[in-house]
């Protein structure tokens, strides 16, 4: 760890929640939490990347995980500054040295099924293929239980005011090492990510928990992490399925409680 | 309606869920319906515009009300056809005579709250301002409950595989006229903005529901087809109430059986 260079960053949190009347079924007034969204603005050395739309509960890291996931940037130490200014909405990254073919990268992005924040789909599919996932780690059900239990007690915003979706890094051994909500769920997945590069955390013995749907997207970004178990409380789709198949990833779905389904990389669970 | 012109569209809907094996935490196998999620390719007169992923259930509805919601097409009459072929996962729009403008306004592109399709945000933004709904419709409570009754009865890949979302475009009587589902919620509500230029319906006196949370872009959408109810199951985010408050439309979140909160545009509302 010595002589890591981390770039110079901000620590520019929004309030999470903020509080608004309603009317109720008995026509009570009842003051109601709810989740702040707020644009934020992508800048890489001034060139307007992408606004997303955030909670602002970690915006550094969000900014570091999209252009870790989007592939804009193949490692931290490319990055020299990371500033977060909520008075113009807007996140200044600053590079050691330009980018090189940041346009043709920006060119064909795809949404995603209704969560997607413009990936570039094509280049991310065939990084599947080449994508390998640690097979001499293992997760137990006693473990999985313990990390259900755990992320019941994180999930803060989402208990006051709903409408986040949460995802957790864990270790091998169940214990939450980061907790992020966000208004989108791929924040949440990307902030994790930006998280994972500043402390200089190694997925490939770690679990990764989210709230939301393992949909593709969901799916590429965890392999892509090299994380090989991901868990969620809700279902899945086609294209999930398709994709932990192919990367063997060891995927668990609506895991709530002492209730689970696993799906594919059943090699690497063990229910005794 | 004498003379409408209407495109020329496909039927191409896909098969909605399909099956995998899980395994419980009994260690049974358990067969798992699951929702299918595609990509689709929108070609507008051979230009590559997005990647959509879908669950496929209306994609030609969901081309047209994606042009629709991101103002790439201000009316359907300039549309020649709508042909999807899912040989090549791809939907060729034809147009009548060539889009002014594609350039400029593919150029700027925002994504939502982990549920974008790449809004042209400023300019949304401008437009908000500019709309204004009905003011001499009501929603009672009893017509609200009728309609969450219904939407419960619709509900059907949901109620199967999950992982969808489901997006109603109702009378003011609460009778739903058309239900959509998608793996995205942005795509359910375009396909319902889709369908409704298809059957010319005004939404000035409509109600519109989602099961998905009542974020800036949903609200906004609503606004723009110029509904003035949007009534949701789920919570709702700052921005979303701020832009819900600006255009007046008449919200209510947390809609499930006979519970609500009504946020916005309270003078639509009936108790009684």
């Amino acid at each position: 760890m010595l002589n890591r260079i981390i770039p110079n960053i901000t620590h520019a949190s929004r309030p999470l929640t903020t509080e608004v009347e309603a009317t109720n079924e008995h026509g009570e007034r009842v003051p109601t939490p709810i989740a702040g969204e707020h644009p934020l603005t992508l800048y890489i050395d001034k060139r307007e990347i992408v606004t997303l739309m955030t909670l602002g509960q970690a915006p550094e890291a969000l900014a570091l995980g999209y252009l870790r996931n989007q592939r804009l940037v193949r490692s931290l130490e490319e990055i020299e500054a990371v500033q977060v200014d909520w008075d113009t909405n807007a996140v200044a990254i600053t590079t050691r040295n330009a980018l090189p073919n940041l346009d043709d990268k920006m060119k064909k992005r795809t949404v995603t099924t209704g969560c997607g924040q413009g990936t570039v789909f094509g280049d991310l599919m065939d990084e599947i293929d080449a994508i390998r996932l640690r097979e001499d780690v293992r997760l137990s059900q006693a473990t999985l239980y313990a990390l259900l239990d755990s992320v019941r007690r994180h999930e803060t915003i989402y208990k006051s005011a709903g409408a986040v979706h949460g995802c957790a890094l864990a270790s091998g051994g169940g214990d939450i090492l980061m907790f992020v909500e966000d208004v989108g769920r791929h924040n949440a997945v990307d902030a994790i990510a930006g998280n994972m590069w500043l402390e200089n955390i190694d997925g490939s013995d770690k679990i990764f928990y989210t709230t939301g749907r393992l949909t593709s997207e969901m799916v590429i970004k965890a392999a892509q992490m090299q994380i090989p178990f991901l868990v969620s409380r809700s279902g899945l789709t086609q294209m999930g399925h398709d994709i932990a198949m192919k990367t063997g990833i060891t995927m668990i779905g609506r895991a709530v409680n002492k209730h689970y389904l696993l799906f594919t990389g059943k090699q690497r669970f063990v229910k005794a």
